[in-house]
């Protein structure tokens, strides 16, 4: 129906996640009608970021940096070490703003299924990291991956090679959400909630 | 909380229409972890259609060609042309699938206060069209703008140039859509049906 060059950005446009056919169509649309500078802006800003964006060195987070900002921030606590699957788990704890520790991304989870073994997981990085001495030395190593089977058994993994280096090792906590409302809570969470109870 | 080149890309990425910052950070987030490939395709693609899409010399919709597919089509009835407010409706218009005639793309609506004008629209081209002889003469124009105050406006104005050269002119019909419920139609809508009704 349309020119060849609109129905390729169409299809392009469906690469990006929650966009169907009728959005990018109208993303298309709104583009090229009403904001070409935008766009132009957009094709500039996806170009440098997938040339130059890579992983910092320390932490393996997005960054086009050698070292990200996070990991360069002598203000923060150099002895926490808060392991993640993905960089957008780092904004989320960032944004609860109570840990001031520098962080370790592991771009996924252990899947024996899918090939993603340690080394994907960066995790002789980590084990460099985690044997570190004096002023990088890491004195807590906090999992933080997701609560799900692949990311239990990443940080069980996880848990014990820093226990064989001398680290103490912490899980965060699972349970009901604050504010949330046992009714709607599912059984998985508060089976868990039970038999994670904590003395008072 | 991102580097500099990622939170250009998150911003860029909110130009799109229905993409607020959790849905930009996403898809950004998405790109840059598991689809770079696609994220180059998408900057090379909008890069392409921001340079070279224009407007086809005939009919105004979009296109990257001089003339477009429609107008070049010698299958269609070139002595049907239907105007429409933007290259979307064309897409609507053939998505039914029953007009088989010509288009002409005003990309907007009469609009003093906004400052667009009848040049802006393109009504110089469509007269041209209009005074058309011979093969391609116009039979029927066919006036599809949106039943708004400015689209009703726009169709009165083309109406009356057509009339003044002699080519018959229709508006397509307003009135409840088909399969809807009478309960559900707004108040504008039923009065327009019952003024338009015809007979049986």
């Amino acid at each position: 129906m349309f020119s060849p060059l609109i129905e390729d950005l169409i299809r392009a446009l469906r690469c990006l996640p929650g966009v169907g056919p009728k959005s990018a169509q109208r993303m298309a649309m709104y583009l090229l009608e009403k904001d070409r500078d935008a766009a132009g802006l957009l094709a500039h800003s996806l170009q440098q970021a997938v040339e130059r964006v890579g992983r910092c060195s320390r932490c393996r987070t997005l960054t086009e940096q050698a070292v990200c900002a996070l990991c360069n921030n002598t203000r923060r606590d150099h002895s926490l070490l808060c392991v993640v699957e993905t960089p957008a788990d780092v904004l989320a704890i960032e944004q609860a703003g109570n840990y001031h520790g520098l962080y370790f991304v592991l771009h996924g989870h252990l899947s024996p299924i899918d090939g993603v073994g340690p080394a994907d997981l960066g995790l002789d990085l980590l084990g460099e990291r985690l044997g570190e001495q004096e002023e990088e030395r890491i004195a807590e190593l906090i999992i933080a991956t997701n609560p799900t089977v692949e990311g239990e058994a990443t940080a069980q993994f996880i848990a014990e090679r820093a226990r064989a280096k001398g680290v103490k090792v912490s899980r965060i906590a699972h349970g009901v959400p604050i504010g949330g409302e046992l009714e709607y809570i599912d059984g998985g969470t508060l089976a868990h909630a039970f038999n994670s109870r904590t003395a008072l």
